[in-house]
């Protein structure tokens, strides 16, 4: 093999630390992971990191090690907030740097996976893709020409914050009507409280999750269908919106509530479709992601691998 | 002077033609226009731009004339639909070129303002540019290292059909809520005209136009204010979601209603803020086109050129 030609991967989440080494057409060599135990601190996670790597190298040479991490960073490298760890204005690349022999490379998790679909899952060999991961919050990237779009700011892709609703509900970064506030996992439970209190019926009461909502809706349950349609609407006025700016190759959809393949799918298509400029719809492939829980570490290899 | 250092860029308007001969770094060196007599038909309009074409040819070498239509155009440069032109499936590229001995690219208008602005205009030097026109429809375009994004369907950029108010007023596309139905010349006067109908009382009565509204509101009267204010809002959680998305280094702003300056930009720049991500605004420039009526034939000369 030669020097360069496998890199190894960091998905660094707030309860545990996945890594692997990486070819640069995507297969998994080795894997590893361990607790992240966010209490050690950045150098803590930092020294656990530079363990693992040690593990994972088999002497033939690596490109780097890439990571993607829970929450904001710079194009210099610096953690501005990642709230899960409770990091803020932490300089991590330097900090792994000085603990690790190899380049080392760092970005948001939402990015890495959305460079992995494009490169080895759903997007494979197209120009343009978007992607949304569907959880507790809505994250959000852009590839373009198979490299991650920064923009100015070095946070665009930031799908989960697009105004959909003017006037519409509160969400966490303080914004009206943002796509988050209405399709986020919170949101779907929210929605579904409210129609229980309005004293709606329903097969779901206690303990509600987004996919107990999901599977409820899967099974006929009204309120939870109605909520799923609402929520699908909202997501597919925001592809919508995507694809009249940008009519990109794919829109890939990940994250946790993803997990509810076509009873969410279907509603988002059909809202999609309605809300796109004729003569665009067709030419973007809307699909789920592919790569699930492998994307983080396969996305984070290929950021110190070129195409 | 080196052949090919310069080219015929081309503004096919349904009033005028009007045609330049441009050097790379758009200096406009020859210009000339000729009524466009849109009843002439597609063989009619080329025969006049050949003719136009050897009248600003010196001699000296042309790298090719470039075209800008009023209409949405396919890669292979046909013309799908070109309203004031009455075209529809017109194989213009092949038209034009069968008269002129140069290589000939053809392009959507708004597409090649954006182009103009990106290399010669606002946003010379900068990495991702969105334009947006507005006059009586809402044109848009995305300029991505220095060329024109067309996407997956060779028409992206359709800013004037982002969703900004989801069940909102029916735009020309079809759709509801688009920000063309919101905020174009005649959304503009019509809310006026709604207003005078439910009796506001107003400086202006008659003969409403885009610019007679903005003038008043300049002047300080309430139902034109209203209007400006409420017209500048949609325009901002546009521009907001595309910060939010691109995060581009300049957001050019162009088109007949865009005389109104600060009367109109200053609730642009208020709504933009308010729905944009913390972090994003300050690092994209919100600023109003500087090339006016010559982007049109310096973009489409540019088309032919490269950077």
């Amino acid at each position: 093999m030669n020097p360069g030609s496998s890199a190894i991967g960091v998905d660094l989440g707030g309860t545990f630390i996945k890594a692997a080494r990486i070819t640069a057409s995507g297969t998994i060599e080795a894997q590893t992971r361990r607790p992240t135990h966010p209490e050690s601190g950045p150098e803590g996670i930092a020294d656990s990191i530079a363990e693992m790597a040690r593990e994972l190298n088999d002497g033939s040479g690596l490109a780097g090690l890439g990571i993607g991490v829970p929450g904001v960073t710079t194009a210099e490298g610096v953690v501005v907030i990642a709230p899960n760890l409770d990091w803020h204005h932490i300089p991590f690349k330097q900090i792994l740097q000085n603990r690790i022999d190899l380049p080392v490379a760092i970005d948001n998790d939402a990015n890495v996976a959305a460079l992995a679909e494009a490169r080895a899952g759903v997007g494979k060999g197209c120009n343009t893709l978007c992607f949304l991961t569907l959880g507790t919050g809505i994250g959000g990237a852009v590839v373009l020409n198979g490299q991650i779009h920064h923009g100015a700011s070095h946070s665009a892709g930031e799908i989960g914050h697009m105004c959909v609703l003017p006037g519409g509900p509160q969400c966490g970064c303080g914004n009206l009507g943002c796509l988050e506030a209405l399709t986020s996992g919170p949101a779907m439970v929210r929605l579904v409280q409210k129609g229980l209190e309005e004293g709606q019926k329903s097969t779901v009461s206690s303990d509600l999750t987004p996919e107990a909502i999901c599977n409820a809706a899967a099974g006929g349950d009204s309120l939870c269908t109605e909520t799923v349609q609402q929520v699908g609407g909202y997501l597919g006025i925001a592809i919508a919106n995507l694809i009249n700016v940008l009519s990109p190759d794919v829109i890939a959809i990940g994250g946790g509530i993803s997990a509810a393949g076509n009873t969410l799918m279907h509603p988002i298509l059909e809202s999609t479709r309605e809300h796109t400029l004729e003569g665009l719809f067709e030419h973007t492939q809307i699909v789920l992601a592919t790569l699930g829980n492998d994307a983080g570490s396969l996305g984070a290899a290929f950021l110190v691998l070129s195409i």
